[in-house]
């Protein structure tokens, strides 16, 4: 998508480590109306899917699932990361792996809201190592849900999550795909 | 609000210890048609407030504040719970003490992107003891911004936040106030 890689040339910074901020748009300033168009995209590609429930992973994700799911017609559940121990039978549960802050987190979804009836996108901003994403697809698993794809806003293609999901039929909708990032700060694109 | 005051007869639930569980709509499930409406009351208060970013914390804030800036026509900030000890100058931080999780975080935001000129208005889901809004008014106040008021869903006037954060000059716009809730789970609103 031209808009979102024009922005991301334009106020993107490329940091040591491979790490690309995004932060003044994305992911800690959100500009909700970049938001709806993002959402329109996702909406064109997921239309004749039913949608009925959009999930997504605290904190990042939940701003884009919402204006997603305006343009979808339908709710948000987003799964949440917890360190407590004693999680009772009313929620599914899955072990993700966060490799920016080094951890591994539980992360849980109450049952009630997760069906066996429901058609589930998910809507995440990144798409590097695939974990959050696989944790998403296990939650949706364990409810005996329908996994109609991934939307992504940002997926880093040099590193191997896209590849994995995809690989184990995943369907994922990556709205910018970064192909490198330069030592000088560039970025460049798959198309 | 009338409307949001019957979501909550309907869909809420009275937990031990002063626990309202409204986690079908407002903080785990999100109703994103439902957040609509409360964003059209908050944005009829404060039309008159030029108000050009929203502040939020994550994460349960994050979805409310989104749909609330799309009707102001902004971009909201969600401040960061973080427990990295080096943290650098280009943060703003300040403490907030969680009673539902039993300990107190150091909340962050970008120095660039909360700015002297900015006029903000605080979203968020719930106000009880008012930890995580003073939060973010003291945030507010070290950018040197204009603090215009506090948008909140679910205020529970039978715990001390609203009261002490009004008597500081805070204005707050409490769309459902709870005024008392039951061991029998009667919920009653103050009007």
């Amino acid at each position: 998508m031209r808009l979102l890689e024009e922005r991301i040339l334009r106020d993107g910074h490329v940091r040591a480590g491979g790490v690309l901020k995004v932060d003044g748009f994305l992911n800690h300033q959100m500009d909700v109306a970049l938001f709806a168009q993002l959402a329109e995209q996702w909406h064109e590609a997921f239309a004749a899917d039913n949608v009925n429930k959009i999930l997504t992973i605290e904190a990042s994700g939940i701003g884009l699932a919402c204006i997603a799911a305006q343009a979808f017609g339908c709710p948000v559940l987003f799964a949440k990361k917890t360190k407590t121990k004693n999680i009772d039978g009313s929620v599914y549960t899955t072990k993700v792996e966060s490799f920016t802050h080094g951890r591994v987190y539980d992360v849980i979804v109450a049952k009630e809201y997760l069906l066996p009836t429901d058609r589930v996108l998910l809507i995440d901003d990144f798409l590097a190592n695939g974990a959050a994403l696989e944790g998403l697809c296990d939650l949706v698993r364990q409810a005996g849900a329908t996994l109609v794809g991934a939307g992504i806003a940002v997926e880093k293609c040099f590193q191997p999550g896209g590849a994995r999901l995809r690989a184990q039929g995943l369907r994922i909708e990556s709205l910018a795909k970064v192909a490198s990032m330069g030592d000088d700060g560039s970025i460049s694109f798959a198309p």
